[in-house]
C-alpha cells in the first residue's frame, strides 16, 4: 500500500491522516499550526515541517495530500515543485478548478488527480479528526483532460481507504455542484441565523428544530467558510441567483395571492429525490475496467450519481442510481 | 387535573392526547380523519365525534385544546359556540394573531389563552405522535388585553404537563418571532433543495451534512407547511425581505469584492447566542405571583428569553438568560 503524506493537519487533513493510518498505510504530516502539530504528535503520529514531509515523500514514493485551506494551496505547490517535483499528487480542497489551475501551472510535473471528501463537522482542528469521519461519504475525484488513470487510481484507493465512495467528476461540474449542495447551504444558515437573532432574546428563546438544523453550519470557523465560498466565486454566484430568483418569486406569490405552494412542493419533491438516493433505492452495478479510456464513462457514470465503491485488480465497481 | 379534550389528532394534537394522559390527565379527543381516529383508537385512546367531544368537555369542565390546520380553526369555533361557548380553551396552532382574532369573533364567551408548543418532526398523523415530543420544547402561552390570569395558567399547565417550557408572549410578537426561527427555515429548505435538485443527480450525489441538515424541514408534508407559513403572511413577508436584503447584500458583495466576511461574521455570531442559550449559560430565576397584574410582567419576561419552567400554588418560576 503507498506510502500518505498529508500537508495541513486540521479537521480534513488530519482525518485522512488518522484514516489511511488505520488502513493500514504508512502516514504521516505536515502543519504550520502549532496547536495541530501538538494534537497530532499526542496521538502518536510525526508531525514534520512541509519540506521534510516532501522529501520523505520523494523517498517513500508516497501520496502527498494537500489539505489546506485554498490561500494557502500556492505556497505548498511551490514547496512541491522544489522538493518532489513528480510526486504522485491529490488534495482535498473545497474546490477544484482553482486548485486544478494552480497545480498545472506550478507543478506541471506532478501526477494528479483533484479530491474532495463531502463530509466535515462545524468543529474544526486535528483535535476533532476521525478516521471514520468519511465513512460511507461520497468523495470527489476529478478527471481533467490531463487526468492520467495512474494519478486518479491513486486519488480514489486513498478516498476508499478512509471508507468513502467516490465520485468521478470533472472540476468544473464539481465545483458548480458544490456550491449548490455546499457553499449555498453555507451562506443560508448564517441568514438565516442572522435574521433570527434580528428578533431578539425571544425569538432564539422560541427556536427550535427548524432553526437549529437549519442553521447549524452557521456555527463552523467562518474563516473557513470564507475560504471555501469565496473561492468558487463564480459558481456561488449562479447559485446565489437561482436562490434570490426562487426567493424573491415565493416573495411575489405570497405578497399577491398568498400562496407558496409552487415553492413548497418543488422543495418536497426535491427532498423525497435526495431522501431516496439515500435510501439506496434502485441502484445496478457496473463494472469498469481502469483502462485509460475508463476515465470519460466513469465521469459520465458520476454525473448520473453513480459511485465507485471498490477497486480490486484493474476493476472498479460503480453503483449507480436507476432511472 | 383538569381534564382536557383535544380537537385534532395529528402529530401535535395527538402528542397533547398522549402527553397529557401521561401526565396522569382524564383525556379524550375528536378528528375529522379516519387514519388518524383509528391510530388513536388502536392506542387505547377514545377518538369522539367534535360535537360529543365538546359536550363531554362540558360535562366534565375540561380544557379543550384546538389543534387543527389554520384552515380548519373556524369550523371547530363554530361548533365551541353551539355546544360550549364558555370553555376552558387553548389551541396550539402555529400563528397567534388570526386565531386569538377569530376566537374574540366567535366564541367570545370562552377563557381562552393561545398556544403554540415549538416541537415536530418531518412526520405527520397520530401514527408519529408521542407523548415525548415536547419534552424541554418552548411553549408560547399568549397574553394578550382579554386574557384572564387562570386561562393563562390552564393553558400554561397543560404546557407544563406535557414537559414543555411556556414562553410568555403577546400573539403579534409570536407571529413576527416564528416567521422568523421556523416559517423562514421552511422556505429557506425548500428553496435550498429545489436549488440542489437543479444540479441534477450529481448534486444529490454530492450532498452532504450542510445540504441534509438545511432541506429536513422540506421533508414536511407540504400542505401542513403552506397552512402555517400562508397563515403568517405579514410577518413572513417581512422576515423574508429581511432575508432578500441580506442575501443581495451578500450577493453584491461576493461579485464585487469577491468578500462574504460580513455575512458569515453575522451568521456565526447569532449562532453563537444560540448555542450559548440553549446552554443555559447564565440563567437567573424569579418566581412570579399568579396575580391578574403579573401577565405583564410575564410577557416582559418572555420578551428577554425567559421560560416559565414550573408552576406551584399561586406562584410561577421563570427562567431568565443574564445579560
Amino acid at each position: 500500500m503507498r506510502a500518505v503524506c498529508v500537508i495541513g493537519l486540521g479537521l480534513i487533513g488530519g482525518s485522512v491522516l488518522r484514516a489511511a493510518s488505520a488502513a493500514g498505510r504508512p502516514a504521516w504530516g505536515a502543519t504550520a499550526s502549532e496547536a495541530d502539530a501538538t494534537a497530532a504528535r499526542e496521538a502518536g503520529f510525526e508531525a514534520l515541517e512541509t519540506d521534510a514531509a516532501l522529501r520523505r515523500a520523494k523517498q517513500e514514493d508516497a501520496l502527498v495530500v494537500i489539505a489546506v485551506p485554498l490561500p494557502a494551496v500556492r505556497e505548498v505547490l511551490r514547496r512541491i515543485a522544489d522538493v518532489h517535483p513528480g510526486a504522485w499528487l491529490t488534495d482535498v480542497v473545497s474546490v477544484k478548478d482553482p486548485v486544478d489551475f494552480e497545480v498545472r501551472k506550478l507543478t506541471p510535473r506532478v501526477r494528479y488527480a483533484g479530491g474532495h471528501p463531502m463530509a466535515g463537522t462545524s468543529a474544526s482542528g486535528f483535535a476533532a479528526a476521525s478516521a471514520d469521519l468519511f465513512r460511507g461519504a461520497a468523495w470527489a475525484v476529478t478527471i481533467e483532460e490531463a487526468t492520467t488513470i495512474e494519478a486518479w487510481r491513486e486519488a480514489a484507493e486513498l478516498a476508499l481507504d478512509c471508507g468513502a465512495h467516490v465520485v468521478p467528476t470533472g472540476a468544473a461540474a464539481h465545483d458548480d455542484t458544490v456550491a449548490r449542495v455546499s457553499h449555498l447551504p453555507h451562506l443560508f444558515a448564517a441568514i438565516l441565523a442572522a435574521v433570527g437573532a434580528d428578533g431578539g432574546p425571544l425569538a432564539l428563546s422560541l427556536a427550535a428544530g427548524s432553526f437549529r438544523d437549519g442553521t447549524r453550519v452557521a456555527g463552523s470557523d467562518p474563516e473557513l467558510v470564507r475560504a471555501m465560498t469565496e473561492g468558487n466565486k463564480p459558481a456561488l454566484l449562479d447559485a446565489v441567483d437561482d436562490a434570490l430568483g426562487r426567493l424573491g418569486a415565493a416573495r411575489g406569490s405570497l405578497a399577491s395571492t398568498g400562496g407558496l405552494k409552487s415553492t413548497l412542493d418543488a422543495g418536497y419533491e426535491a427532498r423525497r429525490r435526495l431522501d431516496a438516493l439515500a435510501g439506496g433505492e434502485g441502484t445496478t452495478t457496473a463494472s469498469v475496467r481502469l483502462r485509460p479510456e475508463a476515465l470519460a464513462r466513469l465521469r459520465d457514470l458520476g454525473e448520473l450519481g453513480g459511485r465507485v465503491t471498490a477497486i480490486a485488480e484493474d476493476h472498479a465497481t460503480t453503483e449507480v442510481p436507476v432511472g
